[in-house]
Order: structure tokens, then C-alpha cells, then sequence
């Protein structure tokens, strides 16, 4: 056949560079001469189904390299998880148009998906070349050290606790901080690069790898306000109990008047209230605020990872490379070789698809409320350059003359 | 007497730039040679009558730089609003001291702190002067042309809107932003320059200048929805009806299950899900969102106008000129004199101290919903240099094969 043409689509929630990954298969694509079109799908799998196709080709390169460096997805994205059918839809559209090559910009279900279309295209004896390019602001996709767009999320998350820990020493009291990641939790984690000196904040940070229970919660935050007048708490939208279910929706059933009887996880405040009412129920802490970082903290325009842009960039062009030279499909994996480098390797598409990447143990304190260096370690060198650190006074007290020091 | 003792403190909520004009007072003031120590009071107000001061004088002028560079209150804040009995406090306190020359940061409440410290001591006849330091989010003192720490929180609104305005086109549906500000909308308005290009968002702003109708509210939507396929809006915690009760407890009685009952405009998430639940209540879009952007607005670190930055620094220079060379109390004002330059003045102190200012008229559309070029033109310069931009990729389509055009 050899039509020339590659088809892009980005799928499920965007990234601060998830159009870094775009930019680097159409800009690479076209070094290729065998490749005359680089077609892109609006909104992912969606826009391959309806055939709605926007021609890359002939898009400048100036402009491809601004959209690049633009949050979010370029293409739109969806939210749709195709079955079967939906995989064979998208396969005949593809076979239609005659597209060689298949990129898919996205988490473990778009992997999902590039698997079973890739699987159509073998049953059909379709020369199809399909490929996964990672993206996913939770970190939870296997096989890779990490994934392109977590660094930046995990960065807004650092500068917010930072602030935030400022904000809350120079006005004392409890915040709760409610960072997204269902499962996995090393977004919320990422709260422990905002501190600099012992006594900052969070204080405490819970995660979705450990069983959250209320009563430790209640404890700790009165351990940690007993001790530094203050507390920070980083909490991942996903805490559930011993059972598996969701804090947010345990708590909503407690409390009798209740706007919040049908709790969603992200895009509301809903975790965040019932946690500080919860505080403020059972200690007399006058000044205890939430804040639920909702949707800023991936789409939030101006903070960014230049390494995370970096790599989204090579994890687009490495894709093409692995399609144009490369004798099967797969899904593109970043893999740690250096303090700090990294390279690209092309895992087979069973290794990733429909997988769920937690946080390693050795990532957790025992307490189950903090990190460890380990984990400091790992995500430093992925937040980039030029962070923004804290400064403060250096103490030097003045004697008092009226009354005696308390 | 000739003690050569000057005392700075800062109260209320903290901004990004409020060191600057700390650090601005303390390195100014050094340079006059009859100034001998500079204090600072912790937690503003409170750690003057606690007698609970630092002294500067033996901070290096390095660290004092890099604290300048930091957001929130170094020396801690305080949320008390001084009657008499505690501002005579405060100045007996100054008065056994010995301080001459006292600088407050702070806004309209701070202001009139000031005002009544300062009258105090001219009842005792005692030679104090007696300086008020702009600062606030909300922009809402009067006599200034626009207020240190405005332009940095109104910088994190526009590129949180703008952000969210590409997540938005990437998943379309309905977004609502809560902003902070209960009677000057200016920092909601500052949503409005996130815009870039006609079709972008935010679509609607609420601001508490206006009455909000909630039924003309899910029709604004509806209408918006209907023509973009999609709604982004901006709404400022402090919306309220006729009546001037605000919504938040409004919507929070007609909903049955109430987590709200007793609705707290800052620190949770109640007003923009309680929106978000009339709208789907209302209308069959699945999509709906709410953020409220809570204590990052003013806290994030990483999000600064060098504008802002410069003259906030600027103010407090300013502040101990107008104390050493002049002859009067006062709160010093930013007047602007060029496109864009500015200068600075000191007002009387009666003219600032417990005044609010709202938006101007002529800032605000027609529409109520939207703002004016004027609007544009006020906040643009005060934004800074190197304000991140949106691109997206221009419109290239490819002919459908299987089905035709929907």
C-alpha cells in the first residue's frame, strides 16, 4: 500500500505536556520521507470513529513548537474506553484511510486500547504499526520509571504546599490540601518536595496505598498541631478505608445534613469540607481551611518541568523512530540511567495495557504519613530547573520591658 | 528622646509580594543614619501588644533580599481588627520602646489601625510617626490606583482560567472557578485576561458588583453551552442577591441534604459545587466541574508580576522616605502616571482607613457577565513581563472516507 500516512490522537485527562509527545511525532514524522501525511484526531478514539481528521502536514513548524509548549491537549481528548467493537470501529477507520502507523497519546486505558487495535489489525492482516506514547500526570502506568506529564503536576503540587505552608505559618492553623490520584498516590507525595526546613509543612500526608482510618487521622493532626501551633495536611482525593471505600462517601454518610450524598472524587470540594469539619468537630481549632487543588493542577498555564517537557518531547519522536525502524508494536517506557538521564525502550503492549502502578514501599515512611529520602530522590531531579524555594527570617528576639517573657 | 527605633509589622491575609515591602522598609530605613534598629512584630498586631519583636537591624541584607523574594508573611500575620482599648494598647507598648517611627502593612482594616494608633499618640503627645503600607488581594482600597499583591493573585487567576480554558476545549462541558474577593470582584475580573483568542473562556464572570440571579445564571449558561459546546466561568465568592445575602447560603438552604448549612465564603468548596449542582440539576450535561481556588490565589509560590514585585518594594521605600522627609501620618497610594509608570503618594489616612473600594462602572460590561477593554487596559501592564500564552493548532480538515459530514 504505502500511503504515507500516520494518524496521532491524544486520549484521557491532558497534561502540561502532553503536546510536547504531539509536536515530536509530527515534527519527527516528517523527517521521514516514506511519511506524506501526519493526520491528527480530534478528541481521541471519538474523532477516529466519526473520521474527524485534522491534517498535521500542513501545520508550520513554528506553530507546532508554540502548541507544544501549550498545556493540555491540542487534538482534544476524550473520555471514552472502547470495547471490542468500539476497537474494530476504529480499526476500519483506520484501514480506510489507509494509515500505516497509529500513535496514541495517553494512560493505561488508551494502552488498553492500542493493544486491541493493534491485536484487529493482525487478525485482519493489516500491515498496521500501532504505538502507545505514555502520558498521565498519576505516575501509574508499569514498565517505566516514570511517566511524561507527572513531573509537571507533581512541581504545581511542591510550589502549592510550599505556599500553602507559608501561608499557614504566618496565619497559624490546619490545612488540608486534597490532591487528585485515585489509586496511585504519587501526586499527592510530590506535597513533601514543597518543604525545606523541618518545622514545614504538610506535616502529614496520607495516601492511597495505606488504609485511611479517622481516628488515627483525628490523633495525628492533634499531635501535629500540639507540637508546631500548625498543621499542613497533604490528602490524595482516593483515601478509602480497610473495605476499599471511598473516605469522601463514608464521611457524607456521618454527617446527617449532607450535600455531598453522592460523592465524586475529583471536581468538587467535597473530601476537603468533610475532612475540616471532621477536625473541627472534635478539636477547638478556630482556624481550619481545605482546599481541593481540583483541575489547576494539570492544567494550570506557566508551571511546568523543563525536564518532564524534555522527555514528553523525546518519548514523541522516540515513538516514530521505534514505528519507522522497529519491527513491532509496543508502548514507549522511559527508564532511569543516571543521576539524572534516562532512555526510551519499547515495552510489548501486554506489559502495560490495563496495568496499575502504585507506590513502591520503599517510597512510604513507615509511618504511613510521610515519604522517604528514597522517594525524595526519585522525584527531585524530575521537577526541573529554576524551582521556586522559601526563604526566612533568621531569629533574633527582642527583650520585652513591660511584661515578662510568657 | 532620639532612640533611633523604627517597628514594621504585617497583618491580614498574606500576599506574594508583601516581603518586598518589608524588606523595603528595613534596608530604606538603614540607610538614614538616625535610625539605629529596625523591628519587626510577629503575627502583626498581636505580637506588638504581646511585645513579641524581632530585630532586623541583625538580618544580612542578603537574606533580606531572598525573604523579599518570598511569598506570604514572613513575620507572621493576624487576623485581630484592633478597637480602641487594643490600639491604646499598641501604643503603649511603642511608647515604653521607645520607637519613633511605626510602618504597618496591611489593608483597609490595617489602615485604620494605623489611624487610630496615630491618633492615640498625638492625644499623649507623644512624637510618633505613624505609616499605613498598602497591601491586598482583593485591590479594594480607596485612592490608589491598584494595590501591591493585587497584580500577583490577579497573574495566578488569569493563567489558572487560562489553563482550565484549554482543559475545557480538550473535554468539553461546564467549569466553574471560584475566586476570592466578598466585595470587589477585581481579581475575578482578572479571569477575563486568560482570553486569548474569541472563542475562549471564561465565557461568564460573576462579580459581587452585581445581583446574581440564579435563574438568569442557568440560562447565561444554557446559552453559552448552546453556542460553544461548552462553558467556562468565573465567579467570585462573594455573589449575593438583592438582598445581599449570598448565594452560597442561599443555594445552600434549597438543597435539601445540606453539608452547608452554616456557609463560609473562603477555605471551602461549598459555593462552586452548590453551583454545579443547580446546573446539573437544570440541564443534561454530563461534564460539570467545579474549583475553588482557595488559599493558592495568594499563596502558590512561582506565580509573581515582577510589576507587582517592583512596586511593592517600591511602597515600602517610599513609606520610610515619606516618614523621614515628611511631616504628617498617612497611608502611602500608587497613582498612575504613563502606559505604564507610576508614582507614589501619601494620602491622609482618614481617607483610606475602613473605606472599601468595588469595581468602577466602567470596568464592567453591559452584560454584567463580561469585562471592558477599560478593564483590559488597567490590568494588562500590572500583570508583568513573561505572562504564558496559549497557541493551538489551526483548523486543517481532512475529507471523511466512510460516513458523510454529520
Amino acid at each position: 500500500m504505502a500511503s504515507g500516512k500516520i494518524l496521532v490522537a491524544q486520549g484521557g485527562g491532558p497534561t502540561a505536556v502532553i503536546n510536547q509527545s504531539l509536536a515530536g511525532i509530527a515534527l519527527e514524522a516528517r523527517r521521514f520521507r516514506n511519511v506524506e501525511r501526519v493526520y491528527g484526531a480530534r478528541h481521541g478514539v471519538r474523532g477516529i470513529v466519526d473520521e474527524d481528521f485534522v491534517d498535521l502536514s500542513q501545520e508550520t513548524s513554528h506553530n507546532l513548537e508554540q502548541v507544544a509548549n501549550t498545556p493540555s491537549s491540542a487534538l482534544g481528548s476524550t473520555r471514552d474506553k472502547p470495547d471490542l467493537q468500539y476497537c474494530h470501529e476504529i480499526f476500519q477507520v483506520l484501514r480506510a484511510h489507509e494509515i500505516e502507523h497509529f500513535f496514541y497519546i495517553g494512560g493505561n486505558d488508551s494502552s488498553d486500547t492500542v493493544r486491541i487495535v493493534s491485536q484487529e489489525a493482525h487478525k485482519a492482516g493489516y500491515p498496521l504499526r500501532c504505538i502507545h506514547v505514555p502520558k498521565t500526570i498519576d505516575n501509574d502506568l508499569v514498565g517505566s520509571d516514570h511517566t511524561p506529564g507527572f513531573p509537571s503536576a507533581a512541581r504545581f503540587v511542591a510550589q502549592a504546599f510550599a505556599g500553602a505552608n507559608l501561608d499557614n505559618a504566618a496565619l497559624p492553623g490546619v490545612y488540608v490540601g486534597v490532591v487528585m490520584g485515585r489509586h496511585a498516590g504519587f501526586l499527592t507525595a510530590a506535597s513533601a518536595l514543597g518543604k525545606k526546613f523541618p518545622e514545614d509543612g504538610p506535616h502529614l500526608i496520607y495516601l492511597p496505598e495505606r488504609v485511611f482510618d479517622l481516628e488515627q487521622f483525628l490523633s495525628d493532626v492533634a499531635a501535629t498541631y500540639a507540637r508546631f501551633g500548625r498543621c499542613v495536611i497533604a490528602v490524595s482525593e482516593g483515601i478509602h478505608d480497610a473495605a476499599g471505600t471511598p473516605i469522601a462517601s463514608l464521611l457524607a454518610q456521618e454527617i446527617e445534613h449532607d450535600a455531598h450524598g453522592n460523592v465524586q472524587l475529583s471536581g468538587n470540594g467535597a473530601l476537603a469540607d468533610l475532612l475540616c469539619e471532621a477536625i473541627k468537630a472534635r478539636m477547638k481549632i478556630k482556624r481550619v481551611r481545605g482546599d481541593t487543588f481540583g483541575y489547576l493542577q494539570r492544567s494550570f498555564i506557566g508551571c511546568v518541568s523543563d525536564v518532564d517537557q524534555r522527555e514528553a518531547r523525546e518519548v514523541g519522536e522516540k515513538a516514530v523512530q521505534f514505528a519507522m525502524w522497529g519491527s513491532r508494536d509496543g508502548s514507549v517506557a522511559i527508564r532511569r540511567t543516571g543521576f539524572y538521564s534516562v532512555d526510551y525502550q519499547l515495552l510489548a503492549l501486554e506489559e502495560v495495557a490495563g496495568k496499575t502502578r502504585v507506590m513502591e514501599d520503599a517510597f512510604i515512611a513507615a509511618s504511613g504519613t510521610d515519604v522517604t529520602d528514597a522517594f525524595r530522590l526519585y522525584l527531585r531531579p524530575l521537577l526541573g530547573s529554576g524551582m521556586p524555594e522559601a526563604f526566612r527570617l533568621r531569629p533574633s528576639p527582642v527583650a520585652r520591658i513591660r511584661t515578662a517573657p510568657g
